[in-house]
């Protein structure tokens, strides 16, 4: 067992890819409830303590370890709309279908039931770059004349995150390419589509 | 406790509306992975024979008790497609967002998460009625000219069934009425664009 992160000691980032590796692995092998820190602590070899130096709890680390599977790269934009909705949807289905994801996004779902907050947090903080990200390059395109100017990139955002999502815990990545193309075709119409002034009365 | 249901009786309705009314409330006041079959026998005030005769077991009990809440009514058509849609957003929104159903969703998905079959056979039975509808209502409204025929349905109703499922696991059926609204004008443009031929090699 490793004892290398006494208090006072710095963080040792070899440390922290090593925990998150080992919860990775353990959302996969062992599912989401039996991933529990001291589990984790044992799988990396390390001390609890050392984990809970770094991570309040099991929540934080998983949310961690499924945040450091995605490299965070969002496609560059081509300048055609079409292909980049589809490397968009290609990004989305895989990052969701990833096994250790797959295992650990019902399992924060659940735990978020009851606290809502949180769960926004959640979903915020592995938002925050990517709507912003779509938005540009839907203001982009529609510069180009691709895209409207007055579409409803919130509800693009909404459908490709919804669609992908379910998509990825019922079927994984398998027999991505027609889903994905048939996806793609169906933002461009929404990209292409001026958003109607809402009714707060309809 | 009841004592109606020994071996050879018919079964009795109001014994399983009971145990459904019983697995509803815990999921919501215990949360799913308290919601056992003792823990429902308990308060149904049965016994848990009375319910493993009926059900296999507790996934199953789960379905069937959030299949109860909804009872099935898809809106009637209107003739007016956007209104149909939006009928339909808030349909999916409030089905998602009744508090056991928030409870249950992300414990059946953790379920499901090692037995896709499972999981897939639960999305046809709550789709299979669904989808069939909603393919109707568009075909009906192609034919007098409100949708374009060759417009993508499944993509439409994966639109409709992510977007919604994600908005009530995060925000129940709170401030809905502008949220349905820019679903609905979204799932338009989906339904008056024809999807464009799947191209299997992108």
């Amino acid at each position: 067992m490793r004892n290398r992160t006494g208090p006072g000691r710095p963080r040792d980032p070899q440390l922290d890819a090593q925990v998150l590796a080992a919860t990775q692995e353990l959302l996969v092998s062992a599912g989401y409830q039996a991933t529990t820190i001291a589990a984790v602590a044992r799988r990396a070899g390390v001390v609890t303590t050392s984990i809970y130096r770094r991570w309040p709890g099991k929540r934080a680390l998983v949310e961690d370890a499924i945040f450091a599977l995605d490299g965070g790269h969002l496609p560059v934009p081509t300048g055609e709309l079409r292909a980049d909705l589809l490397a968009w949807t290609r990004l989305f289905l895989d990052a969701a279908a990833q096994p250790a994801a797959r295992s650990a996004i019902p399992g924060l779902l659940s735990e978020y039931h009851d606290d809502r907050e949180s769960y926004r947090r959640l979903l915020d903080r592995g938002e925050q770059p990517t709507r912003a990200a779509l938005r540009e390059l839907v203001i982009d395109a529609a510069s180009r004349g691709r895209a409207d100017a007055g579409c409803d990139v919130d509800a693009l955002f909404e459908f490709l995150r919804g669609a992908t999502l379910i998509r990825a815990l019922t079927h994984g990545a398998g027999d991505a390419d027609a889903f994905c193309a048939r996806i793609a075709d169906a933002l461009l119409a929404v990209a292409t589509t001026a958003g109607q002034r809402i009714n707060p009365n309809q």
